[in-house]
């Protein structure tokens, strides 16, 4: 321990840009990667009782083409794209279509429907692929000189607009990709810090890590598709955060290249040292220059991890038991997550058939249970909440944390289910956001948004945006279903995480329809005294409620702090913040 | 749980400006408290050994009297006057002689000095007392109005110069001492979130909790003569933030009076909205506005309480012990502490001579131990390290935790000495500063500095400031003593505390030769990976560190900050960043 940090440098050659991870052009993930409903016995009645989607009498959309869309032309000066290309070489500045198309979208609702429908009005008019900080400065340098748009990218999973160019943006729009940039620079070992290019994929950083015997712990739904750059740049918060920690825990170090040169802040445990720059950064979303690195604090992989279900009869006994559970000092465990009873039906609904013997025993004994709790009284069709804790530790604690959770469920009128179920999410957790390319396949919106709120305040959080949601369904007159999980538990509270699906009426009132539903939600996030979001960054389409949440000061202090960074606005104008 | 937050509503009458609490005004805290040695047998010896003092030869300088100064008038117009009575009441503005010099100073070895000294070139020229939110928006009204210059004031007990005025200000200051605001105003006790008037003092604020059950468990060396609004404002951290985190973890939300109106931040336990606001006014010294209120999360109190001490024989030994503490998952202590063997001996020469008989047998005990640690080759006189591990918790969590931490100390060579030590430790930990006040009625300095590292670079950080230090007090031919303790343990690094004391040649270069000391060990602080402060602000004191610190660019962006939030200087001009 005394001994000099470990220095592991990964020092292989870059890749280039055709090597670097993206997802198909006109939706989440790999092209040959789709949700399936046909061996999910429980989905399509479902779907159809829900929101009167008949899944065997329906043909989807068939996957859309490029062909069939006008992609305009890029806008980039020839001379600018030389002097880019002399920075970073000529196949790292691309300016085809479909990587243009891929570029100029994140994963929202709104992206998808957009490019499902070919809306390419405006798009980015080429995409560079820097290799190094130096090369970052460099283009930076071009932009500010050429007067273009810059839109810093990661791994272009954001939902909330913060890679998406204006639409009326008349000037040259570039994004950086910082995919070539991917590796782990170095481990302290005794510190437990690794300093890291911001590039790098989740699943990538993951393995290299693993591969020392360290672990970030940092699992967003998005791991597979975001990286650690637009992690940081967007307030990110994985599922773990509950032992791990948010994004803004993780990260004790950066380097930004900013407009006036790089703001390199020392990865430091603690400090007194004035108005916190990293607080700054970390979720500025581009705005005020490129995160090149970070230095992020990493833990020893746990000897055991064991992931427990939990049953309780309805939503309050179900807040209740994460409540004692957060309030204890005996247990530290690594997420709790409870579903409410509509998500509760969902995730049985997503179930696949059992195909082994084993996977049907199981079934049996469930169906026995949900029999045994219907006689207790409980209505395990509508009401009963499914919940997961993760514990990790020594076998001893692990087992120590379990008889004390079991014990505060069961105080809290809950049950242990075991840790079957558990595994069963632990696997499928990052499969959900292939959910939503297939509904609009069939012309329904499947979408979630996120607050946090206090302890206090959880119930009539939850009761406010479903019915909120209910409401504005109503007014469209369109059938649909909302439901919601409390997740990521902290001392005062806990995030509140909203899914709402509903069939829209026409492909020209569709994006309407879903802003009627959406505002409803998050303007109840508000009015309940809730966050715009708890991890999910504010871009343009959680913009409208900023002033609410912060305060108009504190819009005037955001405003103040990119105009003085970037005065003539060419560092992904207009997000978080107008002008 | 699921109830409606509990709302305890402390509606009292507030004080007027003559019960606010205050320092005396030439040193610390109360009148008639000071530091005393003939009580401690071995702190004579030790302060000839260590730095030439011959206390029982010597005789302190009288306490000084302000009637031997020369105090500067007042420079507020009487115009400006009357309209601060006419918003605060006139006994709330103050232009008293006495009170002007108390505000004028923060409690830093420079202050110290300039106050006995009577070095009132230039002080503040009034001090007003708002009761109310609404007072302060009017009271900074007129401060802009006026081009005045607004120092907000909590306790007083900084050492960086964060209170101090600029001997060059032309424009009248006044002082905003926030000390009528001192209520707790509500508790959500689901939350465990209390909403607090920024004015209060350590111990009203824990007595207000603890009455309802509750403690903020945040507890600094000035903890006596420090407020909430000053902690926000300083980036401060109590000795139990292992636990209960730094104030920046601590405070949830917060008011702060802007020149454009109030940034109201909710209190939350996560989001993802942006920057952070709260994180840009923690650490603002009062340069973006005032703080009036915070929104703090609270703890229920430990039904068991243990301190337990423990020595190793050299700090590099303490230093694997501490650090295997901190990578343990298994305990999670309140707070650890290790102090490097001249420490260990300082704290030796601190104890009271035993007056009852079980003292007396503890000293006996203690001659014992240490007549056996020095036959298995210790060395008692200047390598062996005290160590403190605070345990909180049901008391079979406190005795667990107490068993595995034996268990790693004396697998680090360590020895468990247990809980009498401790308690002794807990209960005298407020009392340290009083000690300065003594030193300089001897013509001697006895100074603080603090840093936070990586553990990887603890033990080199040690080393290089204690060097620094040495070497700058060789350079000036003085005599003197260094030490430090590691305290604040985080997961990537921890705060390395250091102390340091000598006598001055003189009184007219004592300043200076003060200066070169503090410079050696701030600088070796940079040099090896650390930060200027771990938890005791900027102000001017630290600011020739604060650019290397942050680099240009991030200077830059703080000057940035403040200067469009106050672009003609008028709140507490020049702290943090020039100008």
């Amino acid at each position: 321990m005394t001994h000099s940090a470990a220095q592991s440098t990964t020092e292989g050659p870059l890749g280039s840009a055709a090597e670097v991870k993206r997802h198909k052009w006109w939706g989440w993930g790999l092209d040959d990667v789709a949700f399936r409903w046909d061996n999910k016995p429980a989905f399509a009645p479902f779907a159809i009782d829900k929101i009167g989607l008949d899944l065997p009498g329906s043909t989807p959309e068939p996957e859309p083409t490029l062909e069939g869309f006008e992609v305009p032309a890029s806008r980039l000066p020839e001379d600018v794209r030389a002097a880019l290309s002399g920075v970073v070489g000529t196949e790292n500045v691309v300016l085809d279509d479909e990587l243009r198309v891929v570029h100029s979208f994140g994963r929202s609702v709104t992206d998808l429907f957009r490019v499902r429908t070919g809306d390419f009005s405006r798009i980015v008019d080429g995409v560079v692929y820097p290799g190094t900080e130096d090369e970052v400065r460099e283009v930076l340098r071009l932009v500010l000189e050429h007067d273009l748009v810059l839109i810093p990218y990661g791994g272009g999973s954001c939902i909330s607009g913060s890679v998406t160019p204006d639409v009326s943006e008349q000037r040259p729009i570039l994004t950086l990709n910082l995919g070539r940039m991917r590796r782990v620079l170095s481990i302290d070992d005794t510190a437990g810090l690794a300093r890291v290019d911001a590039g790098v994929y989740g699943p990538d950083l993951e393995e290299q890590l693993n591969a020392e015997g360290w672990t970030l712990g940092h699992f967003p739904d998005s791991f597979t598709y975001s990286t650690l750059g637009g992690w940081a740049a967007t307030r990110s918060s994985g599922m773990q955060s509950d032992k791990y920690g948010d994004i803004a825990d993780i990260v004790r170090g950066l380097r930004l290249v900013h407009p006036r040169g790089v703001l390199a802040l020392t990865a430091l445990p603690g400090q007194s040292d004035g108005p916190s720059l990293r607080e700054m950064v970390i979720g500025s979303e581009g705005r005020l220059g490129v995160i090149t690195e970070v230095t992020v604090q990493v833990h020893r992989l746990a000897p055991v991890r064991q992931v427990i279900a939990y049953m309780y009869p309805d939503w309050e006994h179900g807040i209740r038991g994460m409540h004692a559970i957060a309030r204890s000092t005996e247990v530290s465990p690594t997420f709790t997550r409870l579903s409410d009873g509509p998500e509760t039906t969902f995730s049985l609904a997503m179930v696949k058939a059992p195909s082994s013997t084993k996977g049907k025993i199981a079934a049996t004994a469930q169906d026995a249970l949900f029999a045994y709790l219907r006689r207790k009284g409980w209505d395990t069709e509508n009401d009963m909440c499914i919940s997961y804790v993760c514990f990790e530790g020594s076998q001893e604690s692990v087992a120590r944390q379990e008889r004390i959770v079991k014990s505060l469920v069961k105080h809290n009128g809950g049950i242990t289910l075991g840790s079957g179920p558990g595994a069963i999410y632990d696997q499928k957790k990052f499969d959900t956001p292939y959910l939503r390319d297939f509904l609009l396949g069939y012309d329904v919106f499947g979408d979630v948004s996120d607050t946090a709120t206090p302890w206090s305040r959880l119930n009539e959080m939850h009761t406010s945006a479903v019915d909120a949601a209910h409401a504005a369904l109503a007014e469209l007159e369109r059938p649909g279903f909302v439901f919601c999980h409390m997740s990521h538990s902290y001392h005062s509270g806990a995030c509140l995480y909203f899914t709402f699906a509903f069939p829209y009426s026409a492909k020209e009132q569709a994006l309407s329809e879903y802003q009627h539903v959406k505002n409803a939600i998050q303007q109840a996030f508000i009015d309940h005294g809730g966050t715009l979001s708890h991890h999910h960054a504010v871009g343009t389409e959680h913009q409208p409620w900023i002033e609410q949440d912060v305060t108009p000061v504190g819009v005037s202090i955001l405003q103040d702090l990119f105009s003085t960074s970037d005065p003539a606005r060419n560092l992904n104008p207009g997000k978080i913040v107008s002008p």
